[in-house]
């Protein structure tokens, strides 16, 4: 069984909006076991979405559209469709009634536009819309599915999950595909491969397809097969195993982030945490606070940019900032000290370093970078070598520092 | 004249990647007055390839491939378009002197595989690629013209840039398109187009070609037209009074940020800025930081998460906070007085709010933001109230503060 995605709208085209989209479908189709065998994005044009519905409906067993349902003239898809499937277009109620009510809580003047996407063809299977005005159309040919649903990817992804998928998997009796992913922070892609060989041929033997999936500072690998007792078994356990290899860089499975991680942990410690950023300008603050109910557990951080403000608000020694630099070993640590103190937390970490592209020397290079994490009894600091691009070095510093944190947390470092 | 873009891989259609190239190539096209007709995205097997260039080559002038030219099995692009042009691989000196080169460079030993990406179709021309080692094909059929190249963006984007638009340009007499964005800050796109109807109808009689760009907290309006003398100075003109007439929401032209045009404004009244953040919570410190060469005005930033660092570490009053709430019109001003006095900068941020999507009150619903702008003689206060996304709230209260600081940078608050 196999499906093709067909993106209907110039936006795509002429390069104003990112697809986004086709991915998120590609992953989701992968997970109930089909396949996605092709993606074609095309004009808004009746002929176009005609010749791209004929040609696809030859190969495809199931054909996502999205895109094209809005109100405006532009928006062509519905009234194509229906044409298509040769039906005619008549007033659905339940959906009037629903996109009044949208406009009503919004408080705003409801256009006969709007009152148009109540229209929609006879002969099909609406899908609600609970997130907006624009309903989605189920609708069949010759065993064959066509669905259409607007490209917004809150109404498209709320719309495949709730009826969709469901849909799909009873009317097909599809499988249930099992999946676990590994996060890896801090080591390259390369270097993991080389590090496993041996798990990795163990994983190919038992038909686990693996996969290695990285961006800037993370490594995610991903165990995946028909999720059958055996083969959950075995995924959990190869898992498992990956996972204490690959100490201490492996922090969590599936969609953790090192951020809601590290929370959780000094949630169930009853810990707090403070942060003095130097090179890292705010975004481990940011990565932080971006878990809600991260006000729990996390007290504040003093940005120190300028030497003054690590000098005055975070204790930190002129004169060891004069002998040694702000990007030094001595600094980052009384850095960490300072604002654990001040902020009287029970865990901190210091960033300070060369983001770069300027301020690099010889003896310390454009992404050089000192890490320090302190608890009340002790510090630990590091330092690290990471590249010349600035928004990179960033990055890796925020979620180096993350996991560094996780370790210390653990009794590690 | 129509172009068509055809990726090739896997990874596009499981959902692994984004297919961010195919964007990018689009924008770049109309630069160029080419209309991108259609994308397609397929997998990397011989029969899909062929099909995709059969049906392409109906109905487009020229086809962009990206992908599948890696050095592993998989990467089968070139050796189908070696039999789908007639022509034999041939080892191309010049390429495997580059090669090598980028291996020894780099200390890395060369294997088979990678010597045999200088093996490349004798009958074409080849696209160098100075950023990695697969390199670029420009093939020639009945007036028509396929390129492929890698799907590594970089490297993909440099070959686009430095060959392949120049020589469409030169081969095709392709006009030069000139463009003008106007970047509008804190005020949606409906509102927008309310407020310059007939500056819209005016623009559209001179033949410009008008988007609304729309993304969290900001709206660019870009105007396009085929670049000739007459246009650029009408495009000029009517985003010069679409910037007027936003005002105090329009900030800036083309690819300016908030942070970056904010950053030029300080360094230039030699001015400095600190940052008491509380719901943005270090972010307006990451945005601002993100500009290299922000250490020449920003000094640092307080992220006082919790109520007992805004009393401690900026002055706010304990009976205040108790009395009107952490966020509080009050509370937000003793923070910008607080960190400006602290730090001794010119200019301060502060932000007090309530992100969610917890929190929330019926006097304070979730989405509850105060922000203050603070100098040495007065402080500006507002209130705002954006929706109930967390992530979003953050983003949208973060770039508001930019755009008050830029006010009241030009004295206007």
């Amino acid at each position: 069984m196999n499906a093709e995605i067909i993106t209907i709208g110039d936006e795509i085209l002429i390069g104003q909006t990112v697809d986004t989209n086709s991915a998120w479908l590609g992953e989701k189709f992968l997970e109930i076991g089909v396949r996605v065998r092709q993606i074609t994005s095309i004009q808004d044009k009746k002929e176009h979405i005609v010749k791209a519905l004929d040609e696809t409906l030859k190969r495809a067993d199931v054909i996502i559209l999205t895109g094209g349902l809005g109100p405006t003239k532009d928006d062509i898809t519905k009234y194509t469709l229906a044409e298509y499937f040769n039906t005619e277009l008549v007033i659905y109620k339940e959906v009037l009634a629903a996109i009044e009510d949208y406009f009503t809580k919004r408080g705003r003047e409801m256009l006969q536009t709007n009152i148009d996407q109540a229209k929609l063809p006879k002969d099909c299977r609406i899908i609600r819309n609970y997130n907006g005005t624009a309903s989605g159309m189920w609708f069949e040919k010759e065993g064959k599915i066509i669905i259409s649903m607007p490209g917004v990817p809150y109404e498209m992804k709320a719309m495949m999950e709730n009826e969709v998928i469901p849909s799909l998997k009873e009317r097909f009796n599809l499988p249930t595909i099992y999946k676990k992913t590994v996060l890896i922070q801090g080591i390259g892609e390369s270097f993991i491969v080389d590090r496993i060989k041996d798990w990795e041929e163990d994983v190919e033997k038992l038909n686990i397809d693996l996969a290695y999936l990285p961006s800037p500072g993370l490594v995610k690998v991903r165990l995946m097969a028909t999720g059958n007792d055996e083969n959950i078994l075995n995924i959990n356990q190869k898992a498992e195993e990956l996972y204490n290899r690959m100490q201490p860089y492996a922090f969590g499975y599936n969609v953790d982030s090192l951020q809601q991680l590290v929370g959780k942990m000094l949630l169930e410690k009853n810990a707090t945490l403070s942060t003095a950023e130097s090179c890292t300008g705010g975004n481990i603050a940011r990565l932080i606070t971006s878990v809600s109910g991260s006000s729990n557990y996390y007290l504040g951080s003093i940005v120190s940019y300028a030497n003054e403000v690590k000098s005055n608000e975070l204790g930190v020694d002129e004169n060891i900032i004069e002998k040694h630099g702000a990007v030094s070993q001595q600094v980052v640590e009384q850095m960490a000290k300072g604002i654990l103190q001040k902020l009287n937390s029970d865990y901190s970490i210091a960033t300070s370093g060369i983001a770069g592209p300027d301020g690099g020397t010889e003896e310390k290079p454009v992404g050089t970078v000192w890490i320090a994490i302190a608890d009340k009894n002790s510090v630990y600091s590091k330092k690290f070598t990471f590249g010349d691009n600035r928004e990179r070095n960033i990055i890796l510093s925020s979620l180096t520092a993350l996991n560094l944190l996780r370790n210390k947390i653990l009794n590690k470092l």
